[in-house]
Order: C-alpha cells, then sequence, then structure tokens
C-alpha cells in the first residue's frame, strides 16, 4: 500500500477559481471504491495498491482537458513504505502522538 | 493571506521512519498563535500572512539539522489568490460544494 | 507529448549520499530510445507519450527498492500541453528568447 | 550552500503559454550576481546561500501579480546538505560519473 497525494492545474484558465475543475478530477475517484482518498487543502490524498492509484490519477488529469483547458500540470507524490503498511491516518497519528509524548 | 504546504525530508536517517523528525518540525507551530495549520498525510498546510509562513517554514527547516541530519529536502507549496481571500476550509469547501451540486 | 520531472528519494538510507541510488533510476531510461531525458541538478526531465513516461518512471520508482531501501518518496510533476507540441529545449527557449527581447 | 528549484505558475492567465510570465520572473535572478541559476524545462535551479535564495524567490513569486496574475501557485524544493558543499554541477556530475562506473 502507498500513500499518493495529486494535485491538479489547469492553465489558462481565464478565471483565477479552480475548484470546479478540481471538483470533476475528484468526482473520478467515487468510482474506485477500493481507494480512500481525503480532500486537503492543497491536493487530495489516496491510500492504496500503488499501481491502482497511478491509473486513477492518469485517468483525473484528463478531466481538465475534457472540461476545456488546454494545459494541465499535474503533481504526484508517491509514499510507499515496503517494511511496514503505510496508511493515511497512520502518518499522521504517529506524527501527533509523538508531538504528544514531546510536549509532556 | 496565503495557503502553504510544507512537507520536510530528512535524508540518510538510518531508519525509515520519519514522524520524530516530522513530530520536531510541526512543534515549531505551535509558538506561532497568529498562524493556523493543518496536518495531512503528506506534509503540514499552513494559513496565514506569506512572509510570517516563510519565516516559520525557514525555522521548521532548521529542525532535522538539530535532531541530527545531515541533509534536509524541503518542499513548499505557496497558494497565493489576490483576488478573494483564500483560506484552507474554504479552499476544500469549494471543492465539495461544486461535487455535490455535480452529483444532483 | 509531455515534459515530466521526476525526482526520487529513497528515506533511511543510513548515508545522506543519494547519488547511486539515482544513478540505477536513471539507468532505466538508457533502455527506452524513444524518450528523450535530461538530468537536471533536482531531478529527471523526459519528454515523450505521457504514458509510455508513466510506464518508465514507475519502473524507475522501483529501482532503490531492489538496491536496499526500504521507502521511497517519489515526486512527478507533469506539463501536458494540448494547443501545441511541448518540448524541453522548445520550453526553456521560450523563456530565454523572452529574457533577451525583455532586456533589449 | 543549497540547490534550490522554483516552479512558479500563475493561474487565470486566459492563455496557456506562461513563458513571458516565467522570463519576468527569471529575469529578477539577474541582479544578484552572489547567486548561480540554471533554467530547466520545469524550473529555474538556484546555487547559493538558502537565506540568499529565499529572499530572491520571494522577489520572483510577486513579478506574476505585477504583470496581471491574480493567484500564482510556487514550489520550492530546497535541497540543503551540511556535511559537504552541495552544488549544482556536483550534483549532476556526481550522478553521470555512477552511471558511467556501472555501465562498464
Amino acid at each position: 500500500m502507498a500513500v499518493v497525494e495529486v494535485q491538479i492545474i489547469p492553465i489558462g484558465t481565464a478565471a483565477p477559481s479552480l475548484s470546479s475543475y478540481v471538483a470533476g478530477c475528484v468526482s473520478v475517484l467515487k468510482k474506485y471504491r477500493h481507494l480512500t482518498y481525503q480532500l486537503t487543502p492543497m491536493g487530495t490524498v489516496i491510500e492504496g495498491e500503488l499501481n491502482d492509484i497511478l491509473d486513477v490519477v492518469r485517468e483525473m488529469h484528463e478531466v481538465p482537458f475534457d472540461n476545456g483547458a488546454m494545459r494541465v500540470v499535474t503533481t504526484i507524490r508517491i509514499d510507499d513504505r515496503r517494511d511496514k503498511q503505510l496508511t493515511m491516518n497512520g502518518k499522521v497519528e504517529s506524527v501527533t502522538s509523538k508531538m504528544e509524548k514531546d510536549s509532556r
């Protein structure tokens, strides 16, 4: 299992708001029930098998073109760990529990 | 106001776990009450005045060195919008409300 | 055609030097003669058909695991433009020619 | 010394071409003779003292706003190593020399 963050930016959209494009991209994820995802203020984080995630990200990347964009800049950040199971919640909890311990 | 995501990765840490380093970096933010932040599975998102945020990120970047790291790769992603107020919650809500409308 | 930058960082490598890992990743590209690539100080930039590039990047991402890493953070940045042919050289030349014009 | 890559993307620019905006950003660097930089197909890489670089990147980030953009997404990637001197050329040479050795 890997945790992957994706940020999709259509270029040349005339207006500075991108939320309708992003909504279209994220909607793709609803079809894939075996993937867990989470919206953050700067992107979408997806948890699952790496190849499955990359296939979905490839599909998400096409959505702004379907909605009229002529250029799209997509950033994919993969965190892939093989010695233990990596999950979105596990990653955040691991940091917050250490912060609590440190502040005692 | 800007929304900024920061990801700090110490290199050459011997063990694959980074959460104790990350906890140290994020702890810096507790001192700065005028900044709002949110932990995500792939980084820390901070909302506030851009120069204030960059000063804090500069301080966060030093923490792994203080804890023994010899090399640190830090990625800072700035979303800065001047025609309207950008907030972490506003960005996520804008996308989710459009997704709800689309699915009706 | 798309231009894609990839940065592959093995985590927990004991030593802060990553160049032997990176050399292994980039060597994968030599097998794929239809892709053009360029080493930069911060990653590898690849030009070609997007699906072809993503397949190769997927293969490059496995190399540090084969060489003993237990965790790998890979960042892929895709620049995909459909109204005109995007090339690595064309992108740089477009900027430098505008800088020359501006400085006249 | 650190090596830093910066990518500046104006949002809502009407046309998909960004080179005139990028040229304006990179021109800022000409004023700072103590910093070495290199244009890549995906950004600008700068070598120098980290605080100096971050000051210049902050100035570069303002340029698209001065040229009419209402929103700018800037990504800054810092590679900071303290056990030995990090340079742009040194990083690339270190990888290519290992690739040559491996292929013998």
